[in-house]
């Protein structure tokens, strides 16, 4: 049973493992302050272009995400996030129970809009209700969908000129960055947001995001956050090593782009086949439409998750490739299709 | 310069990073449902020789601390702690974050008794206060002295008279059950805890606490507290694959073992030295009182904290050991200090 | 400048006001256990027909929604409610402060239905999302209109076969109640609710809410959550006082009685006008749909809310009548309008 | 049965209840933008000599200290109280609710010095322990004691220094200022402070109080956190309209100086009778320390608090005058004792 249910079903790439044995019985500071972090933020700092972001590591995405909106909003402050946004559908009420509404917003493919963002902000205009503060995307989105340069730009002059903060969940922002259509970098992601961060944990890591602030006013006493919310790592090393060896010699984005292509061959081989998608992804989750009796089928040789019924016959199901997805395994899927259509 | 500072300077035993490499490219589910995890659990339930005991995996302590007291108890109960206790002075607010007073009791040697217990009941009696409901004792304390079997197995009566509930924080559990004296099993840990959990980041892992949960009705529905606390690791492998490996053959416990025997070398040949010291802990983290001009010669070449004043003259320093101590280095320490005496 | 904003424009009822007056100078015990809370509890019991319920006065409808739902409600918990429901919409995040999710469900009346709920549960199932616990409901519902006996009935089966709490905003339950083809009785709205309140802000009194718990599991320690949310009065006198007068000889219902009475002749004299409206409202809220222009030259002599844009040249807005409109003002209102027609 | 528990025994003084009844049947605006409110905070403003200061009327003390704590603080930050202090104590864990820390200091008069806070600072300087940033005062104290108008400036000057907020519970502020000694006015509470309430629940009115935010980064939005905590009154004309009346013609300071009044003749007269006391105060809660078998005579015929267990034999009792209190009663109160002295 092989499986495309996400891209975290392995350990990590095999360049982590062999940096966290080599570093293994050196004396390191704990909690963020060892020699491993301060080189992957040196790093990070130098991909953005950006020296005065600050950077702190973080172990998963609902962690950062929870940890980022309950320190930048004030109580009765709010965020907005498209309607399938992981803070608003899958992290368990994390946000709430900082005490934060999320505000949801429709979209169909999973991005989010200024006309929306608008929409809101004409609504929620006196203390009865919330006050909206805070923009939350996530790039890609979670339906793999990715915001190119240029709208990202757009929303972060939108959010600048409405008081609001822009803060994009990154957790396969390698993904996003490697679709050339995007023209995007890790440096745009910086200009264009006030905060982000890089997932580490999809993207060949054991654990681990990268959170970056670049709007000061974001950053004071950002570390008192993180260890109220139980978050500082006493070995932060752990962190640190790893996003050391991600950002050498671009192998978070070698690691990113291979997943994105196996992907790409999944939708290009499936369009052969006249299968149609429920929406446009070019990242490594996509979202082919097959029939249910196929399904079935694949089901007792592949591990995948069935998303969204179409109709009586037939139902959309996520596939998500990663850094460790073998292309012979691309085939042997394909191959299995091709048997039973 | 060589640090005494605290048991989580090295990375992980070598042992945890060969299984980490061994099982590396093999897919396993997300969240804590790998074959490790399970492994890892049914390990615990044959030590503890409890087989109704709920197990989970969490990154740290202060993690474990707050999603288990935020578990457990309604807005308006609030946790009894000695004043040196890490939820009441090292967590940053973590527990009053969740909405909940911790009310301490003075205590000199970090351990807690029932008569403070009793004290607090007597004066927490009606709406307008706080109710106490959960005791938190760390085994070994933050003082580095432990429970016997018989003082664990006193207060477990009594918190089950008064209804409360006994909650352990083991962030160094193995230290405590190797002293001897103790005879306290991780079994006689479970039988006389509602709820308590074993530490491998101070115990040679990379990170992850081990939360055992024996008391049925704090059980339902805990994996939600976890997530929504965003402590439920994609790749829960991670930590199951670690406690798999502390757990076989006894690694765990010979781990601390060491740690405990480098403290005791330590501790006889200071007193040795006529030192004096500020608790009387068996355990790996001991505190002498040196004198100032001394302590400062010794911060040249090693790295520890001082713990308090005792006089003009002199301080209580904290040296910890762990598994990674180097005999040779005790004996470096304690050259430096004959030099200086 | 006459206003149909709302129905707390006004004071108290006469009767309320002497009634504090009589009591003014005797001596009573602070926090609500003053012989007036009492015998407005015991009067509420009676008319509940129910001597188990548990009755906590407190001063608005959104400091119980949030001392309720944050009480019955564990962590990961979240209720449901119409998207149009006071705690989705009205309460500035409290409830998300107490740190729970509004699960919103789309309604055009406001009213919620067993499907809508049923739809929630089938994509809410395991610990990655929060788990649907409570349903809130308002009745009447912030659009004037009511749930029926039978409506009610239905919705508390349902609710306790599927593990749910009703709980039901009361803050006009008078206006539901004397609607006659509700068939609604304060008895049936405590058989078929799990705790629900009685409105007295909206209902002539100075301020305060009945809350009452029927539900057993539901009362435990409830006064220490109205403690700690800041809403136990020190002077709780001057709640029960007003309850205790407003349950004499029925003036509860014969002040809704009035209100309702009042919204009816205007909409009764607007039919025969030939306006529409967005809802069939029988109680004291209603929503006719008017002419921007007409509107605009109302405005210059009544005080009301424009509710909602019908298209461009109309507009529903919202008139509020209460125990204290004075049928003059109808007619007046009413002549206006036929004189601009 | 005479009681001396508590100053909110009674209803409201008799010219707060003819001014509700005056005002009664007017349409006013709701939310506390009624014109009786803002002629109260008009007047307020008169009396702190300082037109720039924001005024907000709130039900109760507990109410107001979580509402503005939990507005002034941001998530890590915490408070420091004397460990009597109201929020330490009697809040039913309140402000731990809101997230934050109650740093207690030693204080045998209830009053908190400079000394104290510096010992706070000194132990709380990163991030793994909580940030100390407001300190809490009350005026009188718990134990009726006074902080002088010299005494306030230099711990307001010492806040400054430190960049602390320096708040201060006025629930019974009338007594404090009534007391020549202190040499104090409204007007240097507002110029030594940057936020404070003044009492109205203890001070003649049904409810309320009325907060004083001076400090210009603590205004923001303020309305919001109100209504979030769900203590913004539909009617808030009654607070509106109490504290109008009570700052008319010198009315709250008349009924703080017979309260002063009272309890100053209970002192002395027990002075004459050689009786101690636990603390000095000066304002209207006094602290006699009485034989336990008079304390169980006097109970027969009076109600009271016994506070403080002295020795075997005796105790403090609590005794609380009002502006309310009849002279009559001391004397019945002092009679007593003779009878059995």
């Amino acid at each position: 049973m092989y499986s495309f249910k996400n891209d975290y079903s392995e350990g990590a790439h095999p360049r982590i493992l062999d940096s966290l044995i080599e570093s293994n019985m050196v004396q390191e500071e704990g909690y963020g302050n060892d020699t491993h972090s301060k080189n992957a933020i040196s790093k990070i700092k130098e991909l953005t272009e950006n020296q005065n972001i600050d950077v702190h590591f973080i172990s998963g995405g609902t962690q950062t995400n929870l940890i980022t909106i309950g320190a930048f909003l004030k109580p009765y402050e709010a965020c907005i996030s498209a309607c399938s946004g992981h803070i608003a559908v899958n992290e368990t009420g994390a946000i709430e129970y900082t005490g934060h509404k999320v505000i949801t917003v429709d979209s169909s493919d999973g991005k989010i809009t200024t006309e929306k963002i608008q929409e809101v902000l004409n609504s929620y205009v006196n203390e009865h209700v919330v006050k909206p503060k805070l923009v939350y995307i996530s790039n890609p989105t979670e339906l793999g969908t990715i915001y190119t340069k240029k709208e990202l730009e757009n929303l972060y002059d939108f959010c600048k000129a409405k008081n609001l903060i822009l803060y994009a969940d990154g957790a396969r922002l390698g993904a996003a960055i490697c679709v050339k259509e995007a023209d995007l970098t890790l440096k745009d992601m910086c200009d264009f947001t006030d905060s982000f961060f890089i997932g580490g944990t999809k993207g060949g890591a054991l654990l681990g995001e990268a959170l970056i602030i670049k709007n000061e006013s974001l950053k004071e006493d950002f570390r008192y956050h993180i260890k109220q919310k139980g978050a500082m790592l006493a070995k932060g090393r752990l962190l640190g090593i790893q996003f050391e060896e991600l950002f050498k010699d671009n192998l978070y984005f070698e690691l990113a782009e291979h997943a994105n292509k196996m992907a790409t061959l999944l939708t290009n081989e499936l369009k052969k086949l006249n299968c149609s998608f429920l929406v446009n992804s070019k990242t490594n989750q996509i979202f082919p439409i097959l029939k249910n009796e196929l399904i079935k089928k694949l089901e007792e040789k592949f591990s995948f998750y069935t998303w969204k019924k179409i109709d009586d016959n037939s139902s959309a199901i996520r596939l998500i490739t990663s850094w460790a997805t073998k292309e012979e395994k691309i085939h042997e899927f394909l191959s299995e299709i091709k048997k039973h259509n």
